[in-house]
């Protein structure tokens, strides 16, 4: 589940409590980050200088070439005493709160008070962050507007529907963005599904309500708006706010206290409710930014968008926020299908759709996306991995709650040390942690610029366990593109419920045990009588009262009536209509609601930074810009470029062509009149990682050809016989360009690329 | 596009004439055969007799064996000329009506009587190939509810969200059906977009109205329905009239000549519109099949999920009925990302969503579905394809508008024959059929049970040039699993009307040319002093006049005033506001909207299909039922069992397991406690096509292991040091079985699979 969303619609009584906080989590990043790079230039981010040097043995050699010395400038810049001076209180200013909140847990002080102690804590929280990135150094400074460029110049992706106007925050996927993102999902297929044994299931987009009603999403999945109180526009209210406080703090007139107060909203917005937003935009009589007209009072909208099945218009149905729900309506089949064995994982990869007010920020907030998603099904008294040894050795950047309240950066640990501490909940949730960051660096995340953030006690649903997003930094700031999230047994028993399916698994026990029991055995004759068709569901209603319930039955039922809960109503039932009977039995299993750990995957926005992160200037050409995407999943694994047009040339392409093919590589060919130079350069946009060139010396038999490596602009000369292997083990990741020079012979190309 | 449906609203006026016709056609396959099967045991199939012979060649081996003598066996009853007896005056029948249409046709006959005619016709045709069926032997006869049973129990497909009481045309696939889809989707990535190096894009589901009003989908893609006067329950009129007539005809005490009446309903059926339909229901007085109750007249019920997108609720907005639109509206971005040239074929695979009235038949008719589509631009003059001779001698078995027109069964012949003879309209449609019919076949369908069959003229829209069906026959009939149809330049000029944005490729002109040009220059001061903002999209709408209608203009206005149309109304142009210039130029290029072949795959029922074809039961063992599916799309392409419960064992699993993982072969270990043969069936069942046994001889060094074949259930021994190469041959076709058999020694079981 992807929530990267600041104020969804928190319920005031039940702010903490919520089944859907998971949705309505306070992040640290994104808007609040986004809201920074409206008024400054979008920076290349800043990571805790802890990364530095540990983390180096896991960088991949695409960060640890061209742009290590930069990131070791950073990391200098960043550990200079005299920037760590002006943070130190900032620092302090957060553990203050931190260490308050502990206190004021301990005392068992009011929620009212322990809340507005939170709110404290991110405003300062917030500050910290966004000062460390202000002291970021100015080479950091990355160029949004080039990447996005290039990204809609080559068809990446873009705006849907663009000659109909375009729709925001729906994006169409055009060549290159639709292999990077096959290549992803074909990756995150074998990564997860295939590895661990996964079952896989492909459910319905569509979702009749009742479904979503038990899920929470229906009641719950909403963010708050404003409408404009004459022509209806609407707003998402704390966006309004946002933009509102900052054009009026940016008036040179405001007056210092005004300023004051609002840089206290602005630092509190993510703990508004409705009431404060409210009273927000009474006080500081805020409008419509497009009429001046007035606002109403916050309303809650739904983020799912409304269909209905079939024609009678009765039949309401919304489209799957998320891919989850699927998966928990079909547990019966799966466990089935697992022979009734614990722990099993089912996995699905598809469609989510969320009606956002009024999405920006490109792929990171839009209207549909491809997630993939995760259940893992596991004992809840036993969460062990029997696999957890194999990873246990795995470093992850771990930003945890208590790093969080005491103005800490996150630190590095081995995921081993981490559970073994406590700090992360279980083995399993443990596991897929470090899968993810295994997976996030396989498609090509840059590690320095990679964590995971645990959620603070109160921003998670308050059936969950532990909560862990991996982060990734970009120009938005701290993207949550992964959710981890140990949910216990939230889901299967809100399906139970609604459907009166059992959704339970039967647990061996190591000796068959003797249990006393009672039951409200019912008298169908005289309850059919009296009850008639409603004699079926009274019986299974009695099933399933607990063992206390029928002990209560029992005692009211002595003197007078008993009123039993239907699914629809209620009934009362009199003495002579039960039999309470009690016994011994032996019993050799018993039923449990399995625990369920989920991986929650955004792709979009897993892709976009893995561009972000692959974008790249030529030093000394900044206009040649162009994308280092790892081979793995590159889009086209080669291109095959002829020096001259010549028809002589053919052959030897056509041989180069069959060897690629050969070994199932996408290629190129770009035979167009451009010098061999701009023709790399246009490769080299779309994150070619490697280029063969057939020039004046290929016609020498045995015939040859020079393979470019796009990211040193190096080349060697290798037989055509040969290429087509040489060029998979290289996209594999079977061979290192270091060691392919060392291999065959380096050629010096004679044309500039210019 | 996929349609299979019916009665789509035919409006009167337009019924040959309306672009979407290609979602109108009338059948048949599909709902008449289900009719079929509604009153008679679901049937095996029959073919044309003439495939018999010369298909051979092209039959894969898993259709060879076991099954050919049965095959061999319909085709000598069908060639039976006590059978041709029966159904030569029906062949007749149908040829007297494709005569008298063709004369009709020539005489240029009023388009009522033609319609008439094609009415008779197509009740002919019907009686003719129910008649074919109904004459296969016996032993044909193949049970679906068994085939459903396994799908269902071992979880390959089920109606979602079945614990809510499911919904119908709804699926989720579990483990088995979603590998199943995936290598099918998987398989023809490979087979059309890498090999064909086509651009594969990925857009949006959510679709803006204007987008679907200008493709014609809002006015045009409905289904005709009455409604309970009561109580507002809905029915497909064409299913409810079928349904009903069949009820009535069933009634002992019906009378001939209402029994007659009745027949010829149901023969003309699939030509009926709206008024036919309220006719017959108020002839026979039909009514509410559920409550009795009288029905409303026929409305039209438009088959898209409508949604809003936003919180105004004034921005509508549906579900696309199809991927198609996604690539049309991105024609501009595409072409250009191919450097300006044609032609080029852009591919998309989705999920498209048809909210069907009341959708039965499993997966042929659903609700929410993945579709391939392919659209293949190309300069209308010229639709050769240079690859063409690499597949001209491919053998398909054409059912051509002729055949169907003088009663004859469909033919074989060469796709090159059929282009060079004019029966398939180009190289390019030509090109597409074939490597269709390869896609089928490599994915499990059964060549016999394969033909393609071409639009009558009168099913198609009027701009449509040629289409072409590829049918699969199965228990529900004649499928329509593939569309392949030659668009024109439809859907990019609907387009282009409706934004004004040209979607247009430059074609060079072999010599330059001088033409004269006439043209309306805009005074734009004159023009802005009257109509202010408007100006602009008057001079926007001067430029887009085509010659004609700048003399028109001139003519005109020498006279008084010229009424020029705009996007949203019209204005009166005076004399003075306008300069009509003449002159010379030179072009070296013209503007063409390139025309469109479009092949659409539905890949559910192309997955329902392969099923189908692949589902045996052992001879002597009817009980023992097996999917004999094509290795390459398994869902798991091999078990491995050990023989008995054993540490011992365990070693040899793992080493198998490894040498599975190299070659990216998955597998499934069962080592639970049943027999042998008892875990063999249930591999069969879920069609694994190989099964690697550790047994007691797998110990001796060096290590060697059984590998079964399920579709003979016979055995070889191999090492365990090659068992992995030996089974990705097999997979990947390059060994077959026969082959292995020669290779490596046959293992005679001695546990009896029992």
């Amino acid at each position: 589940i992807i929530s990267g969303t600041t104020s969804r619609v928190h319920w005031s009584g039940d702010r903490i409590a919520g089944p859907f906080m998971r949705l309505s989590l306070l992040l640290l990043s994104t808007s609040r980050l986004s809201l920074l790079s409206a008024h400054s230039k979008p920076v290349f981010g800043v990571w805790p200088r802890l990364f530095a040097s540990s983390q180096s043995q896991q960088k991949q050699s695409r960060f640890s070439k061209k742009i290590a010395h930069k990131i070791s400038d950073y990391l200098r810049v960043m550990a200079d005493p005299a920037i760590e001076a002006q943070l130190a209180p900032l620092r302090a200013g957060v553990k203050e709160y931190g260490d308050l909140i502990r206190d004021l847990k301990s005392k068992g002080a009011p929620k009212i008070e322990i809340d507005k102690a939170v709110v404290e804590l991110k405003a300062r929280k917030r500050k910290l962050e966004e000062t460390e990135i202000a002291l970021a150094p100015k080479e950091a400074s990355f160029d949004r507007l080039k990447l996005e460029d290039l990204l809609k110049r080559r068809f990446f992706y873009d705006q849907s529907f663009a000659i109909y106007g375009g729709v925001t925050g729906l994006y169409d996927f055009g060549p290159m963005g639709c292999a990077l993102k096959q290549n992803m999902l074909s990756e995150w297929r074998k990564h997860f599904i295939l590895e661990e044994g996964m079952l896989e299931v492909d459910c319905s987009s569509l979702t009749p309500e009742p479904v979503l009603k038990a899920s929470g999403h229906v009641d719950r999945f909403a963010d708050w708006m404003v409408k404009d109180t004459k022509n209806g526009e609407c707003f998402r209210a704390d966006h309004l706010i946002k933009n509102t406080a900052e054009k009026m703090m940016a008036d040179p007139k405001v007056v210092p206290e005004t300023k004051e107060q609002l840089t206290d909203v602005l630092a509190q917005i993510e703990g508004y409710d409705d009431k404060d937003m409210h009273e927000v935009i009474t006080r500081f009589n805020m409008k419509s930014p497009i009429t001046g007209n007035d606002l109403t009072e916050p309303l809650a909208f739904n983020l799912m968008f409304p269909t209905q099945i079939g024609p009678t218009g009765d039949f309401k149905a919304f489209l799957r926020p998320e891919t989850a729900q699927g998966i928990f309506v079909n547990f019966k089949r799966l466990l089935e299908f697992n022979q009734g064995r614990l722990p099993f994982a089912a996995a699905q990869i598809g469609l989510g759709f969320r009606n956002e007010i009024s999405p920006r920020q490109g792929l990171i907030r839009v209207r549909e996306f491809t997630m993939c998603e995760i259940e893992h099904f596991v004992d809840p008294s036993d969460k062990s991995f029997p696999k957890f040894a194999k990873v246990a050795g795995h470093k992850l950047n771990l930003f945890s709650a208590c790093n969080q309240m005491d103005g800490q950066p996150a630190q590095e640990k081995t995921i081993g040390e981490a559970v073994d501490a406590g700090i992360v909940a279980n083995e399993t949730l443990g596991y897929y942690m470090a899968r993810c960051h295994q997976f996030l660096m396989k498609v090509g995340v840059d590690p320095l610029r990679t964590r995971f953030r645990q959620h603070l006690s109160n921003e998670m649903a308050h059936y969950a366990q532990d909560c862990w997003d991996a982060e990734i930094l970009t120009s938005y700031g701290w993207i949550e593109c992964v959710g981890n999230a140990d949910r216990a047994c939230y889901d299967l028993q809100q399906h139970y419920k609604a459907t009166n399916v059992k959704l339970v698994a039967e647990k061996k026990l190591n000796e068959p045990r003797v249990v006393n029991f009672v039951t409200a055995a019912p008298n169908m004759a005289v309850i059919g009588k009296e009850y008639k068709k409603e004699a079926k569901k009274i019986q299974s209603a009695l099933e399933q009262l607990t063992e206390a319930e029928v002990e209560d039955l029992e005692k009211q039922i002595q003197t007078g009536m008993y009123k039993l809960k239907l699914a629809d109503g209620e009934v009362n039932l009199k003495k002579e209509m039960i039999n309470v009977k009690r016994g011994e039995k032996r019993v050799h299993v018993e039923e449990i609601t399995p625990s369920v750990i989920e991986p929650s995957y955004g792709i979009g926005r897993i892709m976009y930074s893995v561009l972000e992160h692959a974008f790249r200037q030529r030093d000394g050409d900044e206009q040649r810009s162009y994308l280092s995407i790892a081979p793995l999943v590159a889009p086209i694994k080669c291109s095959i470029l002829p020096i001259f047009a010549n028809e002589k040339l053919s052959p030897i392409i056509e041989a180069v062509r069959e060897k690629m093919r050969e070994h199932d590589l996408s290629y190129k060919i770009d035979d167009s009149a451009g010098s061999i130079g701009r023709r790399y350069a246009r490769t080299d946009e779309i994150g070619i990682p490697f280029g063969v060139t057939v020039d004046f010396e290929s016609e020498q038999q045995p015939w040859t050809v020079t393979v470019r490596h796009a990211e040193t602009m190096e080349q060697i000369r290798v037989k055509v016989e040969e290429v087509g292997s040489i060029v998979h083990s290289m996209v594999s990741g079977r061979m290192e360009w270091e060691e392919a020079k060392q291999k065959y012979p380096i050629y010096e190309s004679k044309n500039e690329e210019k």
